[in-house]
């Protein structure tokens, strides 16, 4: 197996609560991620896609065409804007990193099948000390 | 000269706008970065410090008290915050991560002469590739 | 599957030796890792948790916890000490990087099965050139 | 399971390109990254070995007589060089990510198994952005 | 003071030599970097301006305008490209990283100054061991 | 001006304490730092010298003599070494970063001197949030 990852960026406020909660049930839950007044991160996206090398190209994808499908997708709708307001794939979910990892997956695993490999793994870093993988349903 | 560096950080949200501009001027002057909703960055801090070395300790100040002086005096005040909307010391300034460098090095100065040390410079990077660095007034 | 990963550090004191073995033996086997006065390390601690998504957190397992979790059988028991004399759950062991990942995996996986997750992988980097992963016996 | 890493460095001149296209073609398929007067780049590479932990000295494999097949099999034959003109084992390959890890792979299985360990994957990095991962035919 | 830095990467093919030393010669002084078949590297470019922060936006100078005229005076002719070859303000100048470093300066000195900034240092990292930074004639 | 900067390691161990102090009074000015049993860091160390750039060479310095200077006068005495009991020109000194940037600061300006060279600064990297930078007496 071979597998290519390109890695974007993101940055962009968001904010961990439930509207069903009270805020001291948020604040017991979520801790200070749960700030009404918003908080923020430089996101990293690590975008893994598998497949046959091919013999013609030596590529697995074109990682040129791979970044702009990123970028289209998911960057342009992520970056400097607020993740629980203006992000259509993120609207309704908790904007934890496990959500936002599952739903840029959706986003992109179509496109990618289209470029000739099959995605492999999403991962966001939120912070150099927080991230999250996920390997599809 | 010795300097001894400290490096903290704090996630938050913030805007670039002024209240005197409308939506367009402001997005003209100020990009992606005036978004209303906000966005947010992971803030790396650099604080250093200058001094003579103290022959009993073999330290310029000791790091210990120099890294809770900053907790207390900005981390605190600023990590999973709005910088716009809760911060005092950036109360009725642009939220630049220029002003923001400033803005640190008034918070800090008079603790560190305590801790027996002189405040060098206060650097911030907003992402991996902007920064600034203050060297005082 | 979803993965979460958490990062910490320690900063500790080691050396590679068997005491069945001669001073000159060791130094052949293990190099200047062997050095009786002991030599250390900054070392990298990654925590790589899987399990389902909770539908009322997003969370796999509530981050602060599992890092709570961390510092209290892992970090606190390794931070600013010497492997060979201090730890108890290295006592009797080589302190090879991979017998460390190893004993911190029986140091956490019950503990973050409380937590709702399941253990993945313990990766322990000694320096940026040198890491060791493990998945669990 | 039981992984081991090590981390090296090479710094190679390349080019993407097939001699069958005409430039034009090239250009096209490979970008900027065909430019026949080379380019280059900072790679990193990453060898993951996996095997069990020997009870005698705690390891998988002894790092230094890794780092030492890596250098011989494969840094000293890349550091400094043009991968398309000078590379005994990249010859008649196209100077890809992908084909780069497949040729290591290929140059380190069997020193990796007399060392007492199995290949488990070879990781190149391009650019802090674009890596490469093999896990083996 | 108040600097701002404006963090930049080019990937490029270049080569240490005088043609006016034989291959021996060139060896001896330049070592393997005097490959008459090209290496490269992954440069990252650090650009610092200093200057007083305008009190109407917050800035020293506007980031984005920084980044532009960087990208076309000095990254757009770097990037891909053979330094010895193809770079025209490399042009009759050994290829080192303080010559480059040097040739930098002069191509953005200028144009910073329109955009209301000073000039204050070109930072110029060839690999994350080796650097080189000018502070003007 | 133009400095150039060279990068290197050792992993040490280390104890800060006076033989002047009780153990409890070493505790509550050093910390966790004056473990008895020792503990241990992988340092990073930048050498910056500044000169004239030789125009036969384009160097200020030829980078791999200084490499070759700083292993011999410094990491050969350092890496894998207890910094207290095995480093003669520590011998006496409380081994606090500080005392160490000086004190390598001595053992290579002489040399450097002899390669064309002025040393600018001795920076010592302990952790990534705390280093020292000496500028000379």
């Amino acid at each position: 197996m071979v597998t290519i990852t390109r890695r974007e960026h993101f940055n962009a406020a968001h904010r961990l609560f439930r509207p069903d909660f009270s805020d001291e049930k948020n604040l017991q839950v979520f801790g200070k991620c749960s700030n009404p007044n918003w908080h923020g991160h430089n996101y990293i996206l690590y975008v893994t896609v598998r497949g046959e090398v091919d013999p013609h190209t030596g590529f697995v994808v074109n990682l040129k065409s791979l970044s702009q499908l990123i970028r289209e997708k998911v960057i342009d709708k992520l970056d400097h804007k607020n993740i629980n307001l203006e992000v259509d794939f993120m609207s309704g979910r908790l904007a934890s990193t496990e959500n936002l990892a599952m739903a840029i997956w959706e986003e992109l695993e179509e496109g990618i099948r289209q470029l000739g490999g099959l995605l492999h793994s999403i991962r966001v870093e939120e912070t150099e000390n927080n991230s999250v993988e996920y390997f599809g349903p």
